[in-house]
């Protein structure tokens, strides 16, 4: 066979000759574009040659602080499109950490969404490496600001030509993008995404078992282009010629529910917050959404509740993925193997939560305290990952030795399998608490906890027992009208049929929102901070 | 990323793991054998410990001389998955062919289905390089032969080790497979298949909008293991997950009806001739074939009749593909675009006659006298194909030089391009006819001949001619109940509105068979030389 590179240029390429008449429908402060793949594809040949002019070659990093528009897209394409590395940069992270993470990844560019530049201009002098910024937006004049070496991204485009060539000298092996991680203590870590990476993982996600993107979708990933690549969407749908409605800037679930309703959205994606939101808005307005036919939630784990009210309630089917930045990400995708079919609505809703079976592709191994676990839906073991979308360090960082070992990525996640090779994540491997010598597992309390009708989230965390050595400690956020009016006990009956005694946590607190990462995530170590605190003022 | 190989193995543990209880259903000479990935995965490992322990090594070559069945199945992940090479023969050719494609691939071993073994008894001492014969039988006792070294299938699986490993340490550019093609004059050709050929090649079939194998598929590959892997659907199918249904040896229009019927097949793949046996069954006997969700046909142009026949009548979505033993073979696939739902069905049906858009993952070129031609659905040139599951040569084979130049594969079929980047193969290079100087598609006339309700075949070659060069005849096989009834100024008269005055054939033949190859296609060698045969009679 041939020895030919799969390069994401070349899935550019694809979709300018095979889907040129198909839109990418974006939202950027000012206005609605819409552009086909024939203009974006052009546009991204004219920002590869404004790149060139300016300096950036093979192997150098280009940084970006945007939203989710078809600019972003566009350097999605051309950084690596010309053999440069995609370093797009998380604008939810401190400033103390962007500054961290733009001078670790030496960025010699920085493309910037005009209401992100005031953040990125206090930031400058700290910057080691950037030697040109660029600002995204519609505007003739550029907002103010004390950059210097700043361009207008638009003008840039002017200047460029439109028929750069794609890079095709090239590795498959070669980077073409990059993204941090945050660790749970200490700076964020960096992930190199390969040109090969990239093309297979875009293949897994065209797979009809996974997310099986194709040319008749209208995809609207509402996961961040500045977090793993919004899970890779942009890559696949411009590969696979979907329709493609980017949000832009500061979007509301007002705005979600809105877009998917006017442009017969058919597949989106995001976090289960997210989600959380959207079922807010469609209780308050009625919306017509039935063009769905799916919504991917990763992230973190999607309360059964959730599930079921936009399965059973809007019709709309619900699929969980599971992955992390250092694989991709997906890695597993959940859908009901046609023999499942005839399950009740109660036993599908259940397999719902779970987090599905490995993508074809990678490989799993699944390790508890005696070598690999059995697959019997109950004993723990943290999840081992590999394959060819899996990465296999952290960028100059000598953490990486403990996350990769003998070939292995070992993700922190806790997971049951059952005999399906279904997988359930169940906790951190930080986040599992250790009762009596038992582990209890901190995320199936929440799940139960957050199917309570008055529960809107929940979060379980560890404090230390002299005892029990841990016990656990429910943090609730109730639904407006509950407030006041559900107390502990109640909660405490509703799970005490479901759980082993010793799994129910020793108290509730009551609180008016749970801390989250800059990805929507709970953060259990602020958390578990509150929770001592709490307790330490009750006994002054 | 890690430096993880794609490999074939790895694709059948997937199996193995996640699609343990899924089923394959077989036919054999005697029987039906239903068995599950568990089991079919175990039997595979005993197979790889039988030729490790029979001296198969890394790199060398295992042939099949073999029907459609779980047995061939097995050897398909068997070989490749201890590092051999798996080498399908075509039982169709002529047994010079075959000893020649057997000596030149150096296979060492040689499986052989029971109905085969008369003809591999008579060729043995012709084999230089096969040290041990495996017949495939379910019987006790092997049929009578005087091969040495010979052994029982089933016999050798029962030593086998089932826990035997499939090889992890390999290339993925490493051979897996090969298969020879038919050349229009001299021996066959040899092409090697890489790990990655085949596991790429895979993803590709899964795709949504490809062929989309997927776990809830039962897949019925008609086309033979023996001729490019099946098209490589026993790898998708086994990697996805899809029960898979084998139609074993010899098997009929009835026994596919049958089996579609019987076991609710969705989706089943072979050339023309399959499909109009098929249609021919469908009229003389009711059979429910409402589960097929579609019919894959590629090898050879399916006339619009059949195509209409399938989807208007019978409502089976059919799907034109293309691509050849160089190829591995899947190169377009043909699905209609979103925006293209609202076309009547007229051109729909002219869509459905096309060959499609290009898979994700390759690149193409069509080139004309005048270099790159343009996508205006008129001018023709030949289709040039390059990426990781296109050949980069023959097997030890000078005459590789004129097929794979600057990195490019020349099909040597000549097709037009519409707006779309939709082909359409109009035909080969070597069929084209020149009349007066202007190129005539011999293919083009067959289909609109084809689409004539008395015309069951159509072939139509060129003779010379002094005044033109070459000029077009066609020959024809009616249906049983117009023989004698339609005669040429009929054909003519229906040729002649659509199409150029000198398009039209000279003259009309009515044949009772077009010669075909062993894959089915029109042997049109062998019909040019009856066409001339023919006209020399007469002049005598």
């Amino acid at each position: 066979m041939m020895n030919h590179p799969l390069t994401v240029g070349a899935m550019m390429e694809h979709a300018e000759k095979f889907f040129p008449k198909k839109e990418v429908i974006s939202q950027s402060h000012d206005k609605i574009h819409r552009l086909t793949y024939k203009e974006i594809g052009k546009r991204t040949r004219r920002l590869m040659s404004a790149l060139h002019n300016l300096g950036i070659r093979k192997g150098d990093r280009v940084g970006t602080l945007a939203w989710n528009t078809h600019r972003h897209l566009e350097i999605y394409f051309a950084a690596p499109g010309m053999g440069a590395v995609l370093h797009t940069i998380n604008i939810r992270l401190s400033p103390e950490h962007i500054i961290y993470i733009i001078n670790h990844a030496e960025d010699k560019i920085i493309f910037v969404d005009e209401d992100i530049l005031p953040l990125v201009d206090k930031l400058q002098d700290h910057l080691k490496t950037v030697k040109t910024y660029i600002v995204m937006t519609d505007k003739d004049k550029l907002p103010d600001n004390s950059l210097s070496n700043v361009y207008s991204y638009e003008q840039l485009l002017e200047k460029g030509d439109e028929d750069y060539e794609f890079i095709k000298n090239i590795d498959e092996t070669d980077p073409a993008g990059m993204c941090y991680t945050s660790a749970t203590t200490g700076k964020p870590k960096g992930v190199l995404y390969s040109h090969r990476g990239i093309a297979l993982h875009s293949l897994a996600l065209g797979l009809a078992d996974t997310a099986a993107i194709s040319e008749a979708d209208i995809s609207m990933p509402v996961v961040p282009q500045f977090h793993v690549n919004a899970w890779g969407m942009p890559f696949a749908c411009t590969w696979f010629g979907s329709t493609q409605v980017m949000p832009g800037p500061r979007f509301t679930p007002e705005r979600l529910a809105r877009f998917i309703e006017e442009y017969k959205v058919t597949v989106t994606a995001g976090v289960p917050t997210i989600w959380l939101g959207l079922l807010k808005e469609l209780e308050e307005k009625e919306y017509d959404l039935s063009s769905l036919r799916g919504i991917l939630c990763g992230g973190s784990a999607a309360p059964i509740g959730m599930i079921r009210t936009f399965e059973e309630k809007y019709n709309i089917p619900f699929f969980h993925a599971y992955g992390a930045t250092e694989t991709t990400p997906l890695a597993t995708y959940s859908r009901l193997k046609s023999y499942q079919k005839d399950l009740t609505l109660d036993e599908k809703a259940l397999e719902k939560t779970r987090q599905g079976i490995l993508v074809p592709g990678l490989e799993m191994k699944v390790v508890g305290e005696e070598g690999e676990i059995p697959w019997d839906n109950n004993t723990m073991g943290e999840l081992l990952l590999r394959g060819p979308w899996i990465a296999d360090s952290y960028y100059n960082d000598e953490r990486s030795e403990s996350a990769f070992i003998d070939g292995w990525f070992y993700t922190g996640d806790v997971v049951t399998v059952d005999e399906e090779g279904t997988i359930k994540i169940v906790d951190r491997t930080s986040d599992l608490i250790k009762s009596g010598g038992e582990w209890i597992s901190s995320v199936e309390l929440e799940n139960v906890l957050m199917a309570h009708e008055a529960v809107f989230e929940a979060s379980v965390v560890a404090i230390p027992d002299e005892k029990w050595q841990e016990r656990p400690i429910a943090c609730v956020v109730l639904h407006d009208k509950f407030v006041g009016k559900v107390q502990k006990q109640e909660l405490l009956a509703f799970l005490e049929p479901q759980f082993a005694k010793f799994w129910l946590p020793d108290d509730i607190l009551f609180v008016e929102e749970i801390p989250k990462s800059s990805v929507g995530k709970f953060l259990k170590r602020e958390l578990r901070k509150y929770v001592l605190e709490h307790y330490q003022a009750q006994e002054k």
